[in-house]
C-alpha cells in the first residue's frame, strides 16, 4: 500500500520535501520530467496535512474549521434497523478512517483523488430518526418553531449527517462521492449544503473571519480546551450539532449605511469591537452609554441578544458561507450554513435563538430557511466504528 | 484611502509582516489584543497578492488559474445600444480596476470584503449579441452543433461574460455581487457557473491538476509566452473564449476498471503519461505498438482525437470543476466548466471538438450541456476601459 500511495502521490502532489512533517509524502524520482520547483517552502503541508480520525471524540468540531465543507443529510431507507445501521456505520467509519489520512477508501473508484487530504475530517451526526430506526430514545429533538423561521423541507431534518470538511474543494467532492456511494444501500440524500470560508493561507486561524455580510463572525466563540470542553463536550466524548441555513437578505442589507449595520449587529464593522469598546475581543459592556447618553449597546442589537455570560452555556459556532446562483434580476442566493456545537441544545442553543427570534434587529436581514439537529456520538479507537457506543 | 485601507486590512488580514512584498498591507498596532502569530512566514501573500488589471491584454487568461471562479453571463436589456454599453463598461472596468487591487469598488456596500484580492482577476467577454446591440459585426459566432451536445439554454449563450477568478471564494462572491449590481441597469443574469480547482498551496502551479474524474487535465496546454502567444493572443491584445459546461457521467465512469479509463483517455491515470510513453509530458507516439502489436494510443482515445501538432493551432484550456448537489439517489451533479482560449475559434477549437464529437471514447462518460462563445477584447491602460477599442 505504501508504495502504491507514494506512486499516486508522486503524480499528484506538489513536490514536497521529505521534511514536510506528519502526513507528508515524498515524491518518487523519475515520475516526471520537470524539476521540483524552488519555492516549495511555502505551506508545504496544506495538501498533505491530516487530522486524526480515531480518538475519544470525533474530529471536525474543536479544530479550526478548514476552508470547505459539505453537510450531507440522509433519510434512512425503510427497514433499516439497528443491525443495518451498524453495518452502514462500520463501512462509513472505515471510509472516514482511510480518506482522512490520505488513503483511498476500500473500493475507491478514484484513488488518485484520495492522496491530498488537506485536513479532511468526516464527522457523523445522528438525527432523531436514526434513534427511532434503532428503537432507541433520541438524545436530540427538533428545535421549537421560532417566529422568524421560514423553513423549507429541502434544507431541514435528516436521520444521518456527514459533515465533510477540508482545506481543498476537490478533496471534499471526492470524499462526498465515496461516502454517498457507500451509504446508498441504506439511505437517500435528503439535502446537501456546500459552504466555504477563506482559502488556506489567506488569514491565520487565530483571526476571526468575515461572512458574506461582511461581519466578523465567531468573535464570542469559546477558545481552547479550557473554554470549549465544558461548553461542548460531554465526558463520554459526545456533543450535539444544530445546522441552520440562514439566508442573507443582502439586497436590503446593502442599502444600510455602515452605522446602521453596526447598530443592528452591535459591533463596529471594521474592527469587530463591540460598540461599547475598542477592540474585537473586548467584552461588551451593556451598562455603557454613548455620547448622547443612550446605551452604547442597543437593546435590539444581535450581540446584545445573543450574549451569554456563563462560559458553560456558550455555543461553539462553526459557520460556513454559501453563495449560490443569483436569479435573473441579479439578486444573490447567499447566506450562512450556521453550524453550532454545544453539550445541550435545549439549555444552550434554544435560549439564545429564542432571544434572537424575539427581537434581534438583524432579523430584518437574515431568514432561517433550514434547520436540523444531530447528536454527535463519541469517537472510536482504531478498529472501532462511529456509533458503536450507541448501536453495538 | 491608504489609511482607511490599512484599517480595514488590520481588521481582516492574517497578521502579515511588513516584508510581505507587493500588494501586502501592514497591520496597524492596537487594532486587536492578540499578538501576531508566529507561523506567518507561510504563504504571506495568498490573501494580498494582486494581478495587474491594466495592460495591453486582459488578465485572467495567461496566468496560472486561481482556485475559484465564477463565470457570469448576462443578457443585455432591450434598448441597450453602443453608448449605453460604453457607460456600463466604463463602470464595470472601474470596479475591476479597484477590486483586483484590493480596493473597494465605488459605492462598495461591503468595503471590508475588498481588502484580500487573492490574485483576483475580472475578464470581460463579448458575445455575438453585444456586437449586434452595438451595430457592429461580431468576431465570434456560436459553435456548430455537435452530435454529442445536449445543450440546455440555462447554461448557454450570453451577450456579456464576466470571468471572475481568485484564490479565495469569499473574494469571488463579493466581486460577483458588486459587478452584478453595477451591471443590473443594463443586463439580466443569463447564467452563473461557479467552479473550483485545488486550493492555494495544495499543489505547486507547475503541476497539472486533476479534475473531478481523477484525470490530469491540461497536460497538452501551451506553456510560457513563446507557446501561448502565437496560439492565444492576437497582436492587438484580443483573444476568444469558449465556455462549455461538460457534465461528467461519474456513476458510469466509476464502473470502469483503471485500464479501461486509461484506454478511454489515452493516458495512464496515475502518472498522466500517454499510453505510448512513460512521463506525463512525453509526446504521444501514434505509431507505437503495445505488447500485443496493437497501437499503444487507441484510435478512439480522447488524447488521440484531441491531439494538435501545430503549436499555433493549440488551445489554452483553463478548466474549473463543478460539483453541485446530488439527487436523492445520490447521483452526483459534477463535471467541468471547460474554458478554452485561442486566437481563432473556427481554426483552433472547432476542429478539435469535431474530432472529439466524431469518435472520442470518452464521450460515453461526458456530456456537453452548455456552450457559449465570447470575444475577449484587448486590455486597457490606466484611465481607459475594457471595450474602448470596440465601442468608443
Amino acid at each position: 500500500m505504501t508504495s502504491r500511495r507514494r506512486l499516486l502521490a508522486g503524480a499528484a502532489v506538489a513536490g514536497l520535501g521529505a521534511a514536510a512533517g506528519a502526513g507528508a509524502v515524498t515524491v518518487a524520482a523519475g515520475d516526471r520530467d520537470t524539476p521540483v520547483p524552488a519555492a516549495l517552502d511555502t505551506t508545504p503541508d496544506t495538501g498533505t496535512a491530516t487530522v486524526a480520525f480515531h480518538g475519544p471524540r470525533q474530529a471536525g468540531v474543536s479544530e479550526d474549521p478548514p476552508a470547505h465543507a459539505a453537510f450531507v443529510a440522509f433519510t434512512l431507507a425503510a427497514g433499516v434497523d439497528r443491525r443495518a445501521l451498524a453495518r452502514m456505520l462500520r463501512l462509513l467509519s472505515d471510509d472516514g478512517r482511510r480518506l482522512t489520512q490520505g488513503r483511498p477508501a476500500l473500493g475507491d473508484t478514484d484513488a488518485t483523488l484520495a492522496v491530498l487530504p488537506a485536513r479532511l475530517t468526516v464527522t457523523f451526526g445522528f438525527g432523531p430518526g436514526l434513534y427511532r430506526a434503532a428503537g432507541l430514545p433520541s438524545p436530540v429533538a427538533d428545535l421549537p418553531a421560532f417566529r422568524i423561521d421560514r423553513l423549507e423541507r429541502r434544507w431541514s431534518g435528516g436521520d444521518l449527517l456527514l459533515q465533510i470538511c477540508a482545506d481543498d474543494p476537490l478533496t471534499v467532492a471526492h470524499t462526498q462521492r465515496m461516502l454517498i456511494k457507500d451509504a446508498r444501500p441504506f439511505a437517500a440524500i435528503r439535502w446537501v449544503q456546500q459552504g466555504f470560508r477563506r482559502s488556506p493561507g489567506v488569514q491565520a486561524p487565530s483571526y476571526t473571519q468575515r461572512n458574506v455580510l461582511g461581519q466578523l463572525d465567531g468573535t464570542a466563540n469559546p477558545r481552547g480546551a479550557a473554554e470549549i470542553d465544558p461548553a461542548v463536550w460531554h465526558p463520554d466524548g459526545s456533543t450535539t450539532l444544530v445546522v441552520r441555513r440562514v439566508r442573507a437578505e443582502i439586497e436590503k442589507w446593502d442599502m444600510l449605511a455602515v452605522s446602521d449595520k453596526e447598530n443592528a449587529v452591535g459591533r463596529r464593522l471594521e474592527s469587530g469591537a463591540p460598540l461599547s469598546g475598542h477592540q474585537e475581543r473586548d467584552e461588551p459592556d451593556f451598562t455603557a452609554l454613548d455620547d448622547s447618553g443612550l446605551p452604547a449597546m442597543p437593546d435590539f442589537a444581535h450581540v446584545t441578544r445573543a450574549h451569554v455570560t456563563d462560559p458553560a452555556l456558550k455555543i461553539l459556532r462553526r459557520p460556513y458561507n454559501y453563495d449560490g446562483v443569483p436569479d435573473a434580476a441579479g439578486r444573490p442566493d447567499a447566506g450562512l450554513i450556521f453550524a453550532a456545537y454545544q453539550r445541550d441544545i435545549a439549555r444552550q442553543y434554544v435560549p439564545i435563538q429564542q432571544r434572537l427570534a424575539d427581537k434581534d434587529l438583524l432579523n430584518e436581514w437574515i431568514t432561517p430557511i433550514g434547520s436540523a439537529v444531530f447528536a454527535i456520538p463519541p469517537g472510536c479507537a482504531d478498529g472501532g466504528w462511529i456509533g458503536e457506543q450507541v448501536l453495538a
